[in-house]
């Protein structure tokens, strides 16, 4: 990733999208969220939910996957160019996690984090604190899911 | 579950535990969270973490299987009592999800939720709502995991 110095609030990260199919929908909720409307095409379409629709922990996981994965090409091309690589911390948490539509069979998500806000860390002084926003947004237009988080990462330290 | 009316404030949901396994901690990464020290023991090993931790999406993944089981075993035993079983609603979405420890393998989690709030819905006067807040604590009793939460509930209604 760039230094702390390097990331401004409003910079947008386009992490990457997912198309959700039936099976990994059904492999991850037999696993995770045995609910019928994730597991079982009939009774999902008898649910409210109209047919069968992915658990909220398999949408938050793949933005999870899609983020290590653009970490890893961004700080492979940063590399390439002879760049430098910050490091930066494993999130301690996640803030307003929010599942705000359905994500059915076939949908596409396509997953952006926001920086929101930067400050210096306190306790750790050659860090700055990166708060940033993340959601995913259907094909459709309609956000499907969001939240907010906050990391460390490296300061650039002093110049020689 | 019961009634809304038949929940207080203080109650507590014994939800369940889970030993993490490095095998599934592993696969679990492998597909979701591909980062070295969750994949890779010896690189885990010389990571700042000294051992295999599991994803923080998984260790969340787990309480929702375990509370999903656990609302099946409840809603069986109280028809088997020949009680009615409430409505529950999906969460929309999750608050304040903090991982405040790591999971090494062979960690046993033990899941447990307590209600934190109760209140009348204004949108849905048949629903009450939910607050409470889960967390997950290792065997050495230290807390791994916290997060709050909002769902709708049935209320018992009318009766006749």
């Amino acid at each position: 990733m760039k230094y702390f110095e390097d990331i401004k609030v409003g910079d947008v990260f386009a992490v990457g999208r997912h198309t959700f199919a039936a099976d990994e929908i059904k492999a991850f909720a037999r696993r995770f969220d045995p609910q019928h409307f994730h597991v079982d095409e009939a009774a999902a379409a008898r649910s409210h939910f109209g047919g069968l629709i992915a658990s909220g922990w398999h949408t938050a996981s793949v933005w999870m996957r899609l983020m290590v994965e653009y970490r890893r090409r961004m700080a492979e091309a940063m590399r390439a160019r002879g760049e430098p690589v910050a490091g930066i911390g494993p999130a301690l948490g996640f803030r307003e996690l929010k599942w705000l539509k359905p994500v059915y069979v076939g949908d596409t998500v396509d997953y952006r984090t926001e920086v929101i806000e930067t400050r210096p860390s306190q306790s750790r002084p050659r860090c700055g604190l990166l708060t940033y926003r993340s959601s995913g947004v259907n094909q459709n237009g309609e956000p499907v899911l969001s939240f907010e988080s906050t990391t460390f990462v490296e300061r650039r330290g002093e110049q020689p």
